[in-house]
């Protein structure tokens, strides 16, 4: 393989920080039992924990509005933002349902989960129905480990063929204290080792 | 807010799966002490766990040849790639450290770190120097929570104020099988409550 051309050795030290990118920016929404009223955070600190059974992880303060309720109820939905939904994922991880109605003020829409009792969001593209399996409190952030029951997709990101096709919306990164929106596909999974190149992989 | 004006309530229930997206897709970098050569695997379900102390999660499946070094030298690198560097990335992440020399075959360049015995990536604008702190046997991955110790940047991204360039690159996402690199910033944490919008801002 031929080796980059870029000259770069010449590195600067930094103390440790978190500075992985790019990672998601998606609303968290939580309640709907135990007392609960349905509220909506946005988390960049998420990640795929295993593939089977499938998991993920979520960083949440324990002084959010939204830790206490994800803590008794042990269950949330990750919904995946279109980058059109950017004003209002960056306003829902602002502000504070202890002051605001999120889902009311921010126009998003509420629709019952499947398998819990936490809403999704509508106008996300993706949502995953999520069970607390585990926190761990590694220090300003607890680390919710949590069970991917079930997953709802618009419907009109559907193709005939029953494909997902993400690309008609596009979804949200944030990497360094910015959005973004995904850009340029440039190959799939594996493609490095396929003997012919198919024809979305760009080199 | 104004809604959305997509009529987004149809939708379709998937089983459970691992459709968090964007991901990041980083290069691992293992190896370098008690009689380890150094290695390097791909690794998409990453994420931040906590930001004091700084940490990230990192979901390996325990058959992968860079398991059984993470798991006995307790500590590893994390390094962004840039979206030129998406094939070198895509092959680390599908053949096995067993039967190749990575960094040989791949033409990546190991540079030490400064704080772990683990090399870093050369070509790679960021590297996180990690030590695990945990490790969860989830299922099928298992989850190692590790401390970010220190972070190395590439001396060329950084402007004459010392702020890090990161457009200059650009970073590698991964979302559903597929590479994209970033695209259009769209705005900067908190910008939905800022009075006067600044001048990188969309909308």
């Amino acid at each position: 393989m031929k080796s980059s051309d870029k000259t770069d050795h010449r590195k600067v030290l930094w103390p440790g920080s978190t500075q992985l990118a790019p990672v998601p920016a998606v609303l968290v929404a939580c309640g709907g039992s135990k007392g609960w009223k349905n509220n909506l955070i946005t988390v960049a600190w998420a990640g795929i924990a295993c593939s089977h059974p499938p998991m993920l992880s979520v960083a949440i303060r324990p002084e959010r509005y939204s830790y206490r309720i994800i803590r008794e109820t042990e269950e949330f939905t990750v919904n995946l933002p279109s980058a059109d939904l950017v004003r209002q994922t960056d306003w829902c991880g602002v502000v504070s349902g202890r002051d605001h109605d999120k889902f009311a003020e921010s126009g998003l829409t509420s629709l019952p989960s499947e398998k819990i009792a936490s809403p999704i969001v509508a106008e996300c593209p993706l949502s995953l129905e999520c069970q607390v399996k585990q926190v761990l409190e590694l220090g300003v952030h607890h680390l919710f480990i949590a069970e991917i029951l079930a997953v709802q997709v618009s419907e009109r990101l559907i193709d005939a063929k029953g494909r997902f096709q993400l690309e008609k919306d596009g979804l949200l990164a944030f990497a360094h204290g910015h959005y973004y929106n995904l850009g340029e596909c440039l190959g799939h999974f594996g493609f490095s080792v396929r003997k012919k190149s198919g024809s979305h992989i760009r080199k």
